[in-house]
């Protein structure tokens, strides 16, 4: 098996490669060549017996895509992409990165005449508010975002091609992935991996919004895992309906922080102050809460079932 | 007001052109000028004291929608567009027309920094099956062709691009426009009109699926009061969500056959001949059913009450 990462450089990138390294297989087939891709150099790993090799440039470009797909991966893990924020400040680069960018490459598989699965990170920003108390897996997408609008035209380019025999296609849809290791950003979410993260490195933390607060996460090492699984199912077994809402956690802010207690005491709870901030939590307010997530449980796709365990991958993950 | 109408010789557009040139206005202001564009030349019409062009080229060209949108319509009607057994017979022509060329004029209105009204003539094909007996207006939209893929492209990016602020744009979902006027078509869809518009016009007409098939029909004149509706409505009435399901008349086949007999009596009837074609069954059974379209409903968006009127409309737009 031929893999290529794209956007393998990130944050979820790097850990689907150690991941990757580490089982030596996707869908119960060694893996003998390992293409990573990202717009900087992504760490170079070895597997035994396999060739791994590092590319950089610009997805969003014919002969970067045509370049990588020539190449034949059998699977191919579409992580590429500019963020949310970053994507709603440029709209151009955006627009270039995640649509051009992604159906580039899924044009590239097309033109290659080859049915290689293809994984694409999805994410729940394809839905808007006002949502149900639950939302269920048939709830319709209404970004509110350009970044949650270049997701969906993504979803359905992946399903277009896949219905037309172009490729095999599983889009993802990630719930928000707690606790992201590393330094504080400026996204509207980052308080909550912030709240757990800093004061576990004896930190103060911003809580900005109330602790009712309901939202729903999946940790790095589920997220991953949703990968994996998505490259080795069937594709007969998930049906004409390819985009995927992906399980996690939902919870209150405030269970979280119960959860990070249990975990690491009362001392380091202490470390978080809240100040709210209406401007996050206008934000905040529009975004979805708790997801059924019935038909992505049934084929296989699992997270942890408490923000305990979140916290505890955290732990281990990062400060083992 | 200046008024660009995209797809102005298709069969809506040129109904829609003659409309404007009767009511002489949009959205209570008169019309000043009027373009008129589609690949092949559409029809000359005169309006009172009101400029009128007609351009011809290819919608997907850069230079043709930078051309259209220089000269700053205050109200563009996009309708320009690949039908759907096109788009799905030819591919790269269904995605460059349908998509890109969406998306070029969107980028152009974008560049051009003024803020026009689009109307943006989706379809019900943004809908894939199964459904349920009457779909609602927040149904989740999973294409089962490309046309529909694309469809549901343009309204995504619609959407954003309004919320940005590019533009503030209305996408209207159609359902079947019946009784189309003019030759019988391919199309699996053509039997709809054919059994209406051949009986009336003398000929057999084939009947390829059961009497019990539920289908919802609006007439061409719906269809272009649906554009106009949608030309003056207040964007801050509608509120985000900017794609609407168009009200229609949802009946049986048989029910189509008993209005045309009301309309015009039993010999004209007798003009249909069942004749089952499996093939033709077999798309038909994965297209929707009824619509709810509540909310276009509300915001004053007219269809027909019952198939007599539309059968009625047909004999008075095109026979009389």
């Amino acid at each position: 098996m031929r893999i290529l990462v794209t956007g393998a450089a990130g944050m979820i990138g790097r850990k689907l490669v150690a991941r990757l390294a580490r089982d030596g297989e996707v869908a119960g087939k060694p893996i003998a060549a390992l293409d990573l891709h990202d717009i900087v150099a992504a760490d170079l790993v070895s597997i035994a017996d396999a060739e791994t090799s590092v590319f950089v440039g610009d997805i969003a470009s014919p002969d970067t895509v045509d370049m990588l797909v020539s190449r034949r991966p059998d699977v191919i893990f579409h992580l590429a992409g500019v963020v949310s924020g970053e994507a709603e400040a440029n709209f151009d680069l955006g627009y270039r990165v995640n649509l051009d960018g992604t159906r580039m490459l899924f044009d590239a598989i097309r033109l290659a005449d080859y049915r290689p699965r293809v994984v694409f990170t999805s994410s729940i920003a394809v839905f808007g508010a006002p949502f149900p108390d639950v939302i269920p897996d048939d709830f319709h997408p209404t970004p509110m975002t350009s970044y949650g609008t270049q997701k969906l035209i993504g979803e359905a380019l992946l399903s277009d091609y896949t219905r037309r025999g172009f490729m095999d296609g599983i889009g993802i849809r990630l719930p928000t992935i707690c606790v992201r290791p590393g330094k504080p950003n400026k996204a509207a979410s980052g308080f909550f991996s912030g709240i757990i993260r800093e004061p576990l490195n004896g930190q103060e933390a911003i809580l900005p919004v109330p602790r009712s607060v309901v939202h729903t996460h999946a940790s790095p090492r589920s997220a991953v895992g949703f990968l994996i699984r998505a490259a080795g199912i069937d594709g007969d077994l998930v049906g004409p309906r390819r985009n995927l809402n992906m399980p996690g956690v939902g919870v209150t802010v405030g269970e979280q922080i119960e959860a990070l207690e249990r975990v690491a005491g009362s001392n380091v709870v202490s470390l978080i102050r809240e100040a709210p901030d209406e401007a996050v939590w206008s934000i905040v307010r529009n975004w979805p809460t708790r997801f059924e997530a019935r038909r992505a449980r049934e084929l296989g796709f699992e997270a942890e079932t408490s923000f305990d365990e979140i916290v505890k991958v955290y732990v281990e993950e990062e400060l083992a």
